[in-house]
């Protein structure tokens, strides 16, 4: 059927069919059409929502997103048809049946996704039967490359390359802001891609966000680490394994992290970029995704044999995870902690020896430091300021002020401290009430927004001493972090009372 | 965040926030948030697209179905608040991990399906774990009585009510035109709801439009089967167990129908209209939903064992499924051939026998005939032209012309004959393909699309003689229908060549 275009700004991807347009193409609301650009024949996938006044008879309005591929102007004409449905819903079906997918069967379904093929919902489908049916190795191989194979892919003319990744869970995490730094200066290329916060208070990539831009394309991150031996760039802005956000964003609402899909998902970002050393961070403990050290040596080998089979050297570290690394949770606070310990602050110590130690890896797998030797190197990289001074050329290539010092950046306006209610030693930190309360105060979005830990578990503390301060830029934002905080109790001290039962004249 | 209201006529759920807003909100595309109308305090959950120019900063626009609940006028105030996690999500992933649901988690998703406060692909998730997971019979009794809950009911003064339910996958199984009138001559009530066609060329709301109006409240449901004894209406317009129509859309693009929503599906409508006397007919065939007797009795133990939960007293009967019903597929053709049984004729005699079975039975259940002499009381009861007195009622009370005739409807203009390649025995009629072809001609949106029988399984045809015919309402249709067709091959004739092996050269 040939319509006319009518361009909607509306961010997202589908079509809007005038409602006699949708009956004469027999289709319904949320069915599938096939969308054509006559001028270049651009074909595209597109979902169908139905008006009776938006779109007249004879126009469809295109979407936003779905028009970012089309390339339409206004009063354009187009076609539109119904489309076939995707081969990929029987394989989907095939793997909620129990079945296991080959390379081809994989493959279709992630170019799919790619390209919008298939909706939200059957991806869905897709997470839930590997996450319930997990993929076994073969599948996971195939997953990877299928996922490196959708996007771009960054060769490099030497090697080796060197990358570091973190599997997450952990709030303050930010030690890829002294990893990166520290293996750039000893002479390394790592072209450091990383994520967003999806359920953190903090990415890597809003962390470096504060001091300089994050969206590179694959070209340009290939050159800035040529030229300079390190980025720390944003990894959705580089159509590098750009499959990976769209299940990302379905796994969202369940909090899982479908085994299979995450091993592919690491292994197909480091595998693009053209890495071949790469050291993986795996927290382990009650609120991390690993909760025992016998669920983190497994994972390891799954990363390590799936490795072998991408020619790709790993070497996991298992971590501590109980509790946040350093003091600060949220962009702001976590990068002028990272930037005062870069300066030459000797704390604190467990955001040191945790960057140090995994950097000390990458060394050692690359040879620039004998085997027990890694760690030493990195502090003395680290100590020297050579870690400083690259860390302000990568804040100079993507476009930052590569003058700005740790004093510069600053928390938001409003604070609440909050103090031990009893004298004792802190017995508990809540890794996930912290972050759900840095959210609550506006991190990741609100910059300033965060947490600073004045003790951590383990310390003795005095009743009415400061035991950590909320910092919002929003005085609302702060409200309601601090109702949320008294139901949280994200740091426990020994001897505080953790609920009151009253008695039955009470209820 | 108080907002101005602007109505889009997008036939969807939603909200279209300004990009700045849903910034000052924390939200992102896709994200939840609560709506709430501040005249009446009713408040629904949404989920947000964004725009930088269709709702400027301070206005949101709302989608239409959205609006339904909200009823608010273009320009009035409105408040849009971020929207807490649904309880909902945890026992969704409880139900990934293996988990059994409890009777409030299940009334907690159904509600919040229902309520729209789960995303497609949040349902899809449950439906996808519930598929590979099954739901035992708690739970299957759990999530019929959900469904059951949130939705309206009937409650007649007096009993028996009866009711039927074919599950499908026979094409052309029109058997309810015929079984609703005789038991409703009988004297029993019988208020049927019916269902559209999903995957089929016609379900028996689609075919009962073709003579009368299908879209009554559960209320005018109760009374005009007080009055005349039964109806024939579309079950989505009574708000009974709404549920089921969501979960329907979601299992449609992997053609399932898992098994415990199928069965709560079925007795939610039945126990929602005050059935206590249900017969359902479960179709065996290769190319049904149900392959072979042993999964047929399987099936039936299942929904024998949920009535007794439910108190409704349940017969089953395994019906013969490979071949269709009679001899039409698509709803002229189809109602055409059962009024031509009301008036009298005795063919097809597939037709007939099935709808005097079922009927047979619901009789034989109610006491209205004594065991064995069901089939016989409803042949009598068609015979005597008192179902064909009935129907009339029936189309009378539903608002069509109750002098409706046979010979008044008509198939769609277009036609193509296809004769038989060779003579020979018709081996085999393919469900699947018969159903995709009429589908193809238009059906079940053009009503007089859909294919006519000449020659049904087991008949001695000649080369020449007409096998079946495709009619369509839109020659284009026809078109795409016979050139589908040749792939498809509905209807083998033994010594029709199959297939053709090409030699190495004519690769």
């Amino acid at each position: 059927m040939k319509l006319i275009t009518k361009i909607l700004d509306i961010a997202k991807r589908g079509v809007l069919l005038n409602r006699l347009d949708a009956r004469i193409l027999g289709v319904l609301d949320g069915d599938r059409v096939q969308v054509i650009n006559p001028q270049n024949g651009v074909s595209v996938t597109a979902f169908v929502d139905t008006t009776t006044t938006i779109a007249g008879q004879g126009t469809v309005g295109l979407y936003r997103i779905t028009n970012e591929r089309l390339n339409l102007a206004d009063g354009a004409g187009i076609e539109v048809r119904e489309a076939g449905r995707p081969a990929s819903l029987d394989f989907i079906k095939k793997k909620m049946d129990g079945g296991r997918l080959s390379k081809d069967e994989t493959l279709t379904i992630i170019k799919d996704v790619v390209n919008d093929d298939i909706s939200p919902a059957e991806l869905t489908a897709f997470i839930t039967a590997s996450y319930i049916n997990p993929l076994d190795m073969d599948e996971v191989e195939h997953l990877t490359r299928a996922m490196v194979e959708t996007g771009e892919q960054i060769k490099f003319a030497s090697h080796p390359i060197v990358d570091k990744h973190s599997i997450g869970g952990v709030p303050g995490n930010k030690i890829s802001l002294l990893v990166v730094p520290i293996i750039a200066a000893s002479g390394l290329k790592i072209p450091k891609t990383s994520s967003r916060a999806i359920t953190g208070a903090g990415g890597t990539a809003d962390l470096m966000e504060v001091l300089a831009g994050v969206e590179f394309s694959a070209g340009e991150v290939q050159q800035m680490t040529e030229k300079i031996g390190g980025v720390i760039v944003w990894g959705g802005a580089t159509n590098i394994a750009p499959a990976d956000d769209r299940i990302i964003i379905q796994e969202y609402p369940f909090k899982i992290d479908a085994r299979g899909q995450m091993l592919a998902s690491v292994m197909a970002k480091k595998y693009a970029v053209g890495a071949n050393l790469v050291v993986i961070d795996i927290p382990v403990g009650l609120h991390t995704k690993v909760p025992s050290m016998q669920d983190g040596r497994k994972l390891a080998r799954e990363f390590i044999e799936l490795g072998d089979r991408l020619n790709i050297k790993v070497e996991c570290a298992l971590t501590y995870g109980d509790i946040p690394v350093g003091h600060s949770i949220g962009p702001n606070l976590e990068v002028q902690e990272a930037l005062r310990v870069l300066e030459g602050s000797p704390e604190p110590n467990s955001f040191i020896q945790k960057s140090i130690s995994l950097a000390g890896i990458a060394l050692e797998m690359s040879g620039k430091a004998a085997r027990d030797t890694g760690a030493q190197l990195a502090q003395e990289i680290l100590t020297k300021g050579k870690a400083l001074e690259k860390f302000r050329e990568i804040i100079a290539i993507q476009g930052g002020d590569p003058n700005v010092k740790s004093d510069d950046i600053h928390p938001g306006d409003h604070e609440f401290v909050v103090n031990a209610p009893v004298s004792g030693y802190v017995i508990e930190m809540n890794n996930t009430s912290l972050i759900t309360l840095a959210r609550l105060a506006g991190a990741p979005h609100d910059r300033g927004a965060g947490i600073l830990l004045h003790a951590k578990k383990g310390k003795l503390i005095r009743a009415g001493e400061p035991l950590f301060t909320v910092y919002a830029e929003r005085s609302w934002r702060l409200q309601k972090a601090i109702e949320e905080g008294r139901r949280l109790m994200p740091v426990v001290v020994e001897g505080m009372l953790l609920g009151r039962v009253p008695s039955i004249n009470g209820i």
